[in-house]
């Protein structure tokens, strides 16, 4: 999977394609919140296969229903083109 | 599920009978390390499958091949027999 590290324009133009994520630490973090256990480790379901997919993976935690996620590119030392399409595989994931 | 708040004598005496967890921050915690993301997540399906079916979640995070998990039971304000019996029954996925 090619991959380029972004730069800080190109992560701002970026970041309008993207709602609700948002870059902290210089990784690009989502905060997803569902109905309940079941729904939210479905979620996170769907998102490991697609990670394993592009073997491209995330940071990420779960408590009950929530879920945060937090993407970086580690060897390429900040975020790339590759987090930025796995953010965007999430996003089509859930309503909003 | 019966419940039923730990003090800090049985806390230390039960964890006798966890091998590689300990208690940090009130909670129950243990790292788990994997082969990889498809280890790691399929060790994360087998524990939420557990957790729901006991309706006693984890806060846990993962990142590639590393899981790791935290137990508390938050209606309780701290340690609980129901982190324990989670503990143990994880304790059972894993080799060592």
């Amino acid at each position: 999977m090619q991959r380029e590290l972004l730069n800080k324009k190109e992560i701002d133009e970026l970041l309008l394609s993207l709602p609700r994520w948002e870059v902290k630490d210089n990784k690009l973090q989502r905060d997803f919140r569902f109905q309940n256990f079941v729904e939210a480790f479905g979620f996170m379901t769907q998102v490991g296969l697609i990670a394993e997919s592009l073997n491209h993976h995330p940071e990420w935690s779960n408590v009950y229903s929530e879920v945060t996620i937090k993407l970086t590119t580690h060897d390429l030392g900040g975020l790339s083109t590759l987090d930025i399409k796995l953010a965007k595989l999430i996003n089509k994931l859930v309503k909003d």
